[in-house]
């Protein structure tokens, strides 16, 4: 078997097989800056097809770069392997969108092939390690975030139903209309945009009592917001410093390690010598 | 005593009393998710009692509910016993909200009972640990805040007065017609919602010093809230970082301790030995 | 000298001084409290003579709590001493406002007279600990602070100039009329109230790059104030947090020291048999 | 060549060369309050004008002022030499607003000539100390903030791109109209400035399910907006927190080695008498 490996590894020496070809290709150097470089490119034609819609040479530009995003989805694939390449998350991600246009180019459905062509730029994201490791911290912070989403949640329905129960006949009746106009309209109470002047005034002059469903909103809305603001400070936090600290204590309690092992030798020299 | 004791064990033994039973329904391991089960069916046919007002087949669930809830109440009184009950103040709100659902649904007060009912969605929060957490570390904070709240209460009334005073003869009379008023006004200033557009330009048209008022408040007021903002961040950085620091301090010091021993051991032997 | 020392210790022990009274009445456990009570009163006072005005009850009973005032400040200054008195920072307000209430009581100020009842609501800070704290630790934090508070001056004074020059003849004539103008449209700005829907989409629509204008403004303002929170929330952190760990490290310090001299006199005690 | 170098030396002692001399005037310590007051007054001359357009004496005393800067400037680049002067990037500033200000006070260019009037005052972060440090430091923070500001370039393009397909044709035209258009629609919505009143509510209105469009790019815009502030917080707070921290630490560490090597000496000693 040995043997058998070795007469593999000659034969890969002199005609490397297409795989670790293409492997070599994926882990070249310049193979990440061009595919960046493409994105961009995408990203340029699609806003200057914003300017010029339908333009028939913007359009074929288009149609090549999925061409090109396709054979660097199969290089990838057969360079890393089926298992290798789908055991990053992102590979996932940027296999749906690159299948998705080559899909949507021969269909129909105008508006699905439009939003598609757009969701391509978000391949820069798993291409550019900087953009990367901010998402991924990101969804780290998501499992801490978890109960205050959840009271977010909690919040909102309340809020809603009680909105929706008791200012749903009041006059400017798009704000409290349903539960789901609700939800939206509390979404704009919550950020603070015309909340007094356009929502809750003209209700209060209905509803007398309508003030205290909207200072207390505010007041607890803000509370949340600001819970989660600091649990998301707290994770980063937690992820950088305590890092840095852990690591500072652990050469501490090290070199004191080392101090008691001395000490006790010394100890032991006495003990033996006064034996 | 103690025999008579032993007897009521060895009776509980082969016939379990039904307080014994009830406690352990409620520790089972699916009696809690049954619960938040069914508080989560109560919100959607709530929700969905405001898409179809008045529909009996929802009514109908609704009641069927307060009473899983009555039901839930007394298993949970008879299992903890009533002071076990009462000694967690979260069951004091459980109770008040259980007993209120039941007392309002025979009684005309439509607005009372309609409350109520979406009230009982906030046993959601007892019934879900990473929510009560998150309560009861915001309750913990409110004692370092009541300085900042005291200071936010004094800056509105001085500012309200003086609105009222000032400006309750001004054209808008909707927002400095009254102390009360004047509240609700600057509570919409101090969230920078509209304050310059609909409220200090008009009134700065007729009373040209009243901007020194506004940008004062909104200054000041901001000041306030970042205190506030501040003063929240730092009594959670404390729970959670101080915590860890003094635990690697401690076991430092201890460690140092054990080390002076041994010298302190080492000293006296070599001053033995000197003798 | 001893001799008359003792002599008139003697004489305040049996006959005490007015001014040790006064000072065991200002140190009684009750004087702060009843002062405090005196302060909330004479705020109920104010706020029910905004629903009630020219009642002459209420004008009445404010009469009395300024004379109140007047007797627990010459109480406060016989008990203190002149010097002890002025000593607090707070007590010189405290002097201002109760003298200001006196003096315009008779003079036909009316609105300055109805500005001063109002301030004497602000002595509620140095009566109560918590709130003055708060007070401290704002002042304390504000020589960090001129460096960011000059920037803004600085970028404020700029934008303003920039506006009035070449915003000052476009249509909304009320926004960047002159340097004054322009400043509390600034204001406005960069608190993003309706920046873009009523000051700068108006303008952009005469003059098309006034849009780098808002951008950069409201880009750089968010950055000066971000950092104006951020260095609030350090010299907080500073305060509160350096001075724990510090303490821990000179007890780190201190125990290490202890530690070496220990070492020395071992190694001493070695050198010394060994000679 | 040191007789050489010491009869320099000898003769500036007798007859300062003028470049030493200049170079005494510019760390004189009052050439920079001088420089400093000559900018303060350049501000209120510019300020001045604003209220008196095109007032004579005010114009003379600007040009007065340019020449003070030219003087200033050229002082400056003798003192400090050449390179010495350029090695400071804030002169590079410097010298290109000082020299402009001079090519356009005879060109036609009102506005360039009025821009670069105001831009003068920018010349007060140089010369303060305090202003100067926040501004490096603010520089210093931008490395860490790369990866953030290209994630919200590219959200803010996806977004741009999606309203410019789907929303140019609804009502409100000057909000989607093209992809420059909703880069600055999207600047008021991440603001929260009328982003439901007037944005988001009247094409919601038209297109229903642009709510989906209107809230996702609110919560991701907040979360990349929070992720900006946090990524500053800690890049002030590892700057200075971090060092102090480092300083202890290393303190420690050196303490701990000396004691480790005072033990091993005695290790040593009785490890020979042992011999």
């Amino acid at each position: 078997m040995e043997l058998n490996h070795k007469q593999q590894t000659h034969h890969n020496e002199n005609h490397p097989s297409f795989k670790t070809k293409m492997k070599k290709l994926v882990e070249h150097k310049y193979f990440q800056p061009i595919v960046i470089g493409i994105i961009l490119l995408n990203g340029l034609i699609i806003v200057a097809e914003t300017y010029l819609t339908g333009n028939t040479v913007l359009l074929a530009i288009d149609k090549i770069i999925v061409w090109v995003f396709v054979i660097e989805l199969l290089i990838k694939m057969i360079g890393l392997g089926f298992k290798g390449y789908f055991s990053d998350r992102w590979n996932h991600f940027d296999f749906l969108i690159v299948i998705g246009s080559l899909l949507f180019y021969s269909t129909p459905f105008v508006s699905v092939l439009r939003l598609i062509r757009v969701l391509r730029l978000i391949r820069m994201i798993p291409a550019i390690p900087a953009l990367r490791k901010i998402i991924d911290s990101l969804m780290a912070s998501i499992p801490a975030l978890t109960g205050i989403l959840g009271l977010s949640v909690l919040l909102f329905s309340i809020y809603a139903i009680i909105g929706t129960t008791f200012f749903s006949d009041v006059l400017p009746y798009e704000y409290f209309g349903s539960f789901h106009t609700s939800l939206f309209t509390l979404m704009q109470v919550v950020t603070f945009e015309s909340w007094a002047s356009q929502v809750a005034r003209p209700i209060i002059n209905e509803v007398p009592w309508a003030w205290v469903y909207f200072v207390t909103f505010i007041v607890i809305g803000a509370l949340v917001i600001l819970n989660l603001v600091v649990a998301v400070i707290l994770s980063y936090l937690g992820q950088d410093d305590e890092a840095k600290r852990e690591e500072q204590m652990d050469r501490l309690y090290k070199e004191n390690q080392d101090l008691r092992n001395d000490i006790k030798e010394i100890k032991q020299l006495l003990m033996e010598k006064k034996a």
